[in-house]
């Protein structure tokens, strides 16, 4: 069959992409990593992220440990779960862990390359940061792809179900499993590494901005090293892992709806909705490269080259996938080619609309942010009212764009059947369509990451740069690379929550999916509607059990299970932002006590104790990230049990919507705040070092973790709620008490 | 028939109320106004007070004859509302603004008085305060109770349906729209005063405070009038507003839900479970009459005696109620009348520990709010983080409190009949559970009012007496008072915010009710099932109207309108917040500008042009207010015209969560700020004009709209969304795209 042999540029893909990132990997690392200093510098901050990754690692694997054997015991001992789950899940963890690996150990081997070749020109400096940004960008693809097709292989070989239509179902639904693996490991990454990066850059500002007045990077701060490892564990390892994790589980989600949405169409079709996401991602990824190497710019570029050089990159890749998808598909021969394609250029669109309202909102080209700088001549109490002011304004674009969005995957899947877009295999069908919204979305996500990821590189160029002494021009050649990155990343942002919520919505389904397949492994092979009818529970459509557990808006169950789930983006939110703020506090503490008794350390002749700043920090994200992601595993399990499915229903939609709007408040209004002070700093309103800045910096400190720790961990808590669910499904329908 | 009889009580018991409230007017009004300085001071607050509701008013007449206007045309133009509407819009918008006004009133003649008895003891200002507090909540319930069964009578009389039981169905939704009337004026005046209070509040402090570094309240300070007039015109005529709202609204919402529950059991019954609420509300009124005269104690009193002798009013009030339920359900002999007392007291129990967990979080006697006062050692900043942290964190133990409240409300109004909870009999008689949990939970609110309405009285006591030179001691002892309100307040918050939820989860099955009727009226006869099957819309229940508009979590068009209703809550919030910070700039630019050009007014010397401050903010105000206000109203139109019956329910329900959870952490940030400052100046870490003084005072200036302009207009928000949507039903019905 032709479409088998299709099958194989998924995993031809991922063979690709790694390889590539490998090439790229290796033009960096020939790059030269400049003075002793530089050099010195770089292994410093090289081994402080790499034993926090380690030690890191070493607090997950024993969650891992003890959730496997949670799968172990409900698989095998109680048998209300796939006996695949509990390898699923590890290897999910585990290559998402390693996507975050590869791109931190590729960051810190760059930055110094970075700050070295910034030293010949901006464009030098900007290729050796955009192309270690890249290696990230395709190994996370690269590997995301690589997973799905070996357990695609794995339980198309293993699994022995006759029926050929079934076992496609049992195999996609299998692989949410491993999804909610990437999710554990992706959520604890941007917690953990979350609170490490605020925790040591609150730290480092406080005492050493703020109070001491020496400047940013200045080697006399001793939190200074762990600031710009924070960079690396926060901003590239955790958010390889969090895009690993929104990436594989657009892909995974959109698969597992294709198997059930298409069943009654037969198995051909079925499998050929499984197979459109990957081939997506797959050729994807291909472009992706095509638009890497069209980021290439004249010696003597200025600023506005370089953006507009990175822009060209990305939009030649996005433009091209919107063309070839309607060629993939319609190859494919999928039902409705059509129509699915243009779901796809939805999720596109979305992304891109998303994408721009960040960047309206949180850059200083524009009068929101602008506002905020100017509230600053009030002091610090106005900044930060009219920052959370515009965050919160801010959520309405994204959130109708989402829901236009929404709506038109959804319809545009059944080719505008309005009239009928409620019959239970439309709805399947829509919500396919929402999927594969998702996965459109993110399907440049190659270059679109490489774009994001390689910011903190320069960053951390600009830090080694002013620690090793470098001419001041330097400094500032990375400091334009940084500010090119924060305008490129705001897309990048747009793209990750975005794909988050049609992920979320799509994966909905999946849980009834789940659900009934527990149900029939318990025996209960016959449920009765509300009118009293009795129907087979194999037979059953989505739409059948919508009724037979009154999901919806008069039962209270469900608004019960809205509320908790709007709550817990709070809590959850709360809990990241205490514990920023604890392990701040320690850090200020810390670094207090060395200006103190290491004499000579602000003349720069006593060096500081480094090690010891990259110390608490680490003890502080590993003691603080334990609570906030154990709940968010927890409460979806204990809602379940209590309220039963119409809870978990509710737990996730209330999720869902609140942590969306919250995690865009909190992006924007950080992202907002950061850039407001940085307008100050380009001499407006009084400019560097006047009151105006220093109120500036009170919106900048508050903003931090809005910005680079809560907020992007909901993106991941929507998800991995969901996939918990999922996951525990069998569980729920066994046990649930409602 | 002794139960036409039983009614009688309602009206009997509003004329008590006013009776009473009268009484205790005259009574303060018979204390001495102190000095010609304190009587002129009042005065300028009166007279400000006034010019402002005057202007608040005259805005508001406006956006209700449109209103009207648009209400006459659907009536009478388009035929696809009930004849009344108008009218009953008007009047509850007219009462609500009447509470208000008569509030104000009081408060503004209360304050010097209160500082005058302050003169002789803490124990004579507290018994002024407090008594003109007591005018406030009884002018309140009296007036709810009065608009009750005036239009009760009326609709009574008039409406002209042979059918007794769908006549009480009728005239139960058609007293909905007095409802939509009341919460209409209450967003208006919550939303305009909170603008006028906070900005002048703001303004005055960072000016003054802050950079001229003179103290509150200083006669010097051209903003200090506007602030006391603003404490006036948001914390009592918007509080009187608002709570009138959700007082009458509970009672109206459990009315027609009862009218419509217990349709199936025979109109006898049906009429018991009308009169069910407005009984427990009126037996509630006298109780609190009850309750006002044990707040009294010896000369002498310490703080702990005052604030023992405020509980005892308070507790002894609610006990009763919790007993006399029973009774009075008994007595009326309303079917199941054990259980739904039950339900009544789980309400009661749910505000308490609301309030009580309010008052862990937000007092300085507890952690976190300490926690809040020893961030301060390290900046502004930290106390931003770790307010806004301890505002989010302490949403969990409210959202749980409400969700087992709501769930046992259900289950206990059906005898717990968990089995066939979702029967749709059952549906109808949980949610008159919900229902009347929130008119259990405000049963007492006519002394629960006063003991928060004191509040700003004491407040503005204080200034009078610091503006008249009164000896430091008195200040001291209005502080003291003013510090008791803070306590007493944090349960008022709690009852306000948890009856909002509850009452808005009621007011969903009101608008099904309204759909229906709707249908009916344009013809529509017949409705047909997801599954075929057709079925009489006359006899169509709550479960088949679910089915048939597919209000279920796997309908696209629920998850949008989930998706924009938690949206809505945060633009409504950031729109707020964005005008107040808007209105303190312009009053900080004024108050500049007088220091700047007014010769010897810091001397004391020339008097500050206090009337332009007062119309700075009342512009302010009145530009600011209309935005947010008419976004509230005009979303639930547009929703229901373009995603029909689904995406409203959805929008309400999104709306519901996410406003619910993010008006409990605004406000619980905002007085853990105001708190953890008071801490400070109490002579902790520092204590006042200290470093740490001055990052907490940032705290408190950022929650001063948290807590009292965008917080508190949220609960108004979430039950005018469903309010405006109850009213609309009509349109929709008619006229919605999908």
């Amino acid at each position: 069959m032709i479409i088998d042999n299709l099958f194989w540029i998924v995993p031809i893909a991922s063979v690709i992409a790694l390889a590539f990132a490998y090439h790229f990997f290796r033009q960096m690392m020939r790059e030269d990593e400049g003075t002793d200093l530089m050099k010195k510098i770089a292994q410093h901050v090289r081994t402080g992220a790499m034993s926090y990754l380690k030690q890191q690692y070493k607090v997950v694997f024993i969650v891992f440990i003890v959730l496997m054997l949670l799968f172990v015991y409900l698989a095998f001992g109680l048998g209300v779960q796939n006996k695949w789950t509990p390898f699923a899940f590890l290897t999910g963890g585990f290559f998402s862990g390693l996507a975050g690996f590869f791109g931190m150990k590729t960051a810190t081997y760059a930055s110094a390359r970075t700050a070295n070749a910034a030293k010949n020109s901006l464009n030098h400096g900007l290729r050796v940061a955009f192309r270690s940004g890249a290696v990230m960008g395709l190994v996370v693809v690269g590997l995301a792809v690589l997973d799905i097709s070996l357990w695609y292989l794995i339980l198309n070989y293993f699994i022995d179900e006759p029926d050929s239509s079934h076992k496609l179902i049992i195999i996609t639904t299998t692989m949410l499993t491993f999804g909610m693996g990437a999710s554990t490991q992706a959520l604890f990454a941007r917690v953990g590494g979350g609170i490490y990066t605020k925790a040591a850059d609150v730290g480092a500002d406080l005492v050493g901005k703020v109070e001491a007045g020496i400047p940013e990077d200045d080697p006399r701060n001793p939190a200074t090293i762990a600031d710009n490892v924070g960079d690396n564990v926060g901003d590239v390892a955790g958010m390889g892992a969090d895009l690993y994790e929104s990436y594989a589980g657009s892909i995974l989600a959109t698969a597992a709806l294709g198997a059930t949405a298409f069943a009654a169409t037969g198995v051909d079709m079925q499998y050929k909705a499984i197979l459109a996401p990957m081939l997506i991602a797959s050729v994807g990824i291909v472009l992706s490269i095509l638009g890497i190497y069209m980021v290439r710019t004249k010696e003597g570029a200025t600023m506005r080259d370089l953006l507009r050089s990175l822009g060209v990159g990305v939009n030649v890749s996005s433009a091209l996938i919107a063309i070839l998808t309607f060629v993939i598909l319609y190859a494919l021969g999928l039902q409705n080619w059509m129509g699915i394609s243009f779901s796809v250029v939805t999720g596109l669109l979305a992304g891109i609309i998303i994408g721009l309202s960040t960047e309206y909102f949180t850059s200083h080209s524009y009068k929101p942010t602008r506002k905020i700088s100017e509230s600053a001549q009030t002091g610090p109490a106005t900044v930060i009212i009219s920052g959370v002011g515009l965050g919160m304004v801010s959520t309405a674009i994204p959130v109708i764009t989402i829901a236009i969005a929404i709506l038109i995957a959804f319809l545009s899947a059944i080719n505008f059947d309005v009239k009928h877009m409620l019959d239970a295999q439309n709805i399947q069908l829509g919500l396919y369509g929402i999927g594969i919204a998702a996965v459109g979305m993110l399907s440049t996500l190659g270059i679109t990451l490489a774009t994001d990821a390689y910011g903190p590189i320069a960053d951390n160029a600009g830090g080694n740069a002013e620690m090793s002494h470098l001419d001041p021009e330097v400094r500032k050649r990375t400091d334009a690379l940084d500010a090119l990155g924060n305008t490129t990343a705001a897309t990048g942002k747009g793209f990750a929550i975005g794909s988050a919520a049609l992920t979320a919505l799509a994966l909905l389904a999946s849980y009834i999916e789940e659900i009934k397949i527990g149900l029939i492994r318990i025996g209960e092979n016959v449920i009765t509607l509300a009118n009293g009818d009795t129907i087979d529970t194999a037979k059953a459509t989505i739409v059948d059990f919508m009724n037979y557990y009154q999901v919806n808006l008069m039962n209270p169950v469900v608004l019960v299970g809205v509320f908790i789930g709007a709550m817990m983006a709070f809590l959850f939110s709360g809990l990241t932002m205490n514990a920023v703020g604890r392990a701040a506090q320690k850090m200020v503490e810390e670094v207090r006590r060395q200006f103190r008794e290491i004499k000579g350390i602000m003349e720069g002749e006593a060096e500081p104790d480094y090690a010891r700043c990259v110390a608490i920090s680490t003890r502080g994200a590993q003691i603080e990230m334990i609570l906030p992601s154990l709940l968010a595993i927890i409460l979806p399990i204990v809602t379940g049990l209590v309220l039963g499915v119409a809870g978990v229903l509710g737990l996730l939609a209330g999720g869902l919507a609140a942590g969306f709007v919250l995690a865009i408040f909190m992006a924007n209004s950080g992202g907002a705040w950061d850039n407001a002070k940085k307008y100050i700093e380009e001499g407006n309103f009084g400019g560097k070092g006047s009151n105006n800045h220093k109120a500036a910096i009170v919106g900048d400190t508050v903003g931090d973790p809005f910005k680079d720790t809560s907020g992007p961990s909901l993106n991941i808590l929507i998800k991995l709620m969901s996939m918990v669910s999922i996951v525990m499904a069998g569980l729920t329908a066994s046990f649930s008490i409602l």
